[in-house]
């Protein structure tokens, strides 16, 4: 077993000025998914440049945004009864943050294209979501509280399904409740009640 | 009520060639979401300015591509027994059409944008098809085949919210079986069988 080592002098100075920059940019982006680069530089007191120099370009500071999203959201589902209820619990956080929504759609859209340079997290992303919730989705089915007549992958396929396909309907019609949408999905998941 | 008036003479000319262009476009487009217009142009016997006359810009005639996807969707789902089954006959069908689902994926993704010039066709685009897909779901609900302890226009969002979900899933891995997948779904919105 290898301990990691914790980073020192101008290195750790590094990292923490790369987390705060990060820090930034996920609070700009949540509100405009399309903030220009200049805004997160100004408020973190870098040029364009200075901040690129931690990212090493506008793209791997998107990612590494979206990055930082997913494991907030994975803390925030920690303590959730299920994975319905934690994937509804980080929708409606998400529905405060319409620019990384947006942020999100757009760029899972553009790295569809397996020459973009996020194509490969994405897809990593996809299969690691989908093994995670299908593995929580098995555990309720032992549990007694997920119909078992469905595959638990295919089930938690549509889970992350919905929750796509949900924010885009969101963001054309914010009156779209896409929390209140993934609960019911959760419920057409639950195994039937013994009468 | 009034009839519609056959086009004639150099109108009705226009519209034949408007339509040779825009079925060209669909067939180059299936294979490839990304296809450059002169491609198109060439297939038609055009330049590109030609192609663009009938269409006015690039993106009208993308929207025109899919609109007319969706005129061929309906029809081919016109005979499906429910909107699940219609659904997941137009995502079987989508397989065979990768550029399609990408140009679809992509265009769509940046028309939640408000100020892009598709955002008003795909608002309406969500709203007619939840609308018809719900009023599909309340007739399978009369008719004891769709489960009564869900609200039916709920049914429909995810519906379209998985069908559009898969796409993104099946881009980033072509594995995924999203027919099936819809097919599940369709199945999780049933009544419960009389024992």
């Amino acid at each position: 077993m290898t301990t990691p080592r914790k980073p020192r002098g101008p290195y750790r100075k590094g990292v923490r000025r790369r987390e705060q920059i990060l820090d930034t940019a996920l609070e700009v982006f949540a509100g405009r998914g399309d903030a220009p680069l200049q805004e997160i530089a100004d408020r973190v007191g870098l040029s364009q440049a200075g901040v690129l120099h931690y990212f090493g370009s506008r793209e791997e500071l998107l990612l590494a945004v979206l990055r930082r999203r997913d494991t907030l959201d994975r803390a925030a589902g920690e303590h959730a009864g299920g994975p319905g209820e934690a994937v509804a619990r980080t929708v409606r956080h998400n529905m405060d943050q319409p620019g990384l929504v947006r942020l999100f759609v757009s760029l899972s859209a553009a790295a569809t294209d397996p020459s973009h340079p996020a194509h490969e997290f994405f897809a990593d992303r996809y299969r690691d979501l989908t093994a995670t919730i299908a593995r929580g989705l098995a555990a309720g089915r032992r549990a007694g509280t997920v119909r078992a007549d469905e595959d638990a992958e295919h089930l938690a396929r549509l889970l992350v399904a919905v929750s796509d396909g949900l924010q885009l309907q969101w963001l054309l019609d914010p009156s779209v409740d896409m929390a209140a949408l993934v609960e019911t999905f959760d419920r057409l998941c639950a195994a039937p009640r013994e009468e």
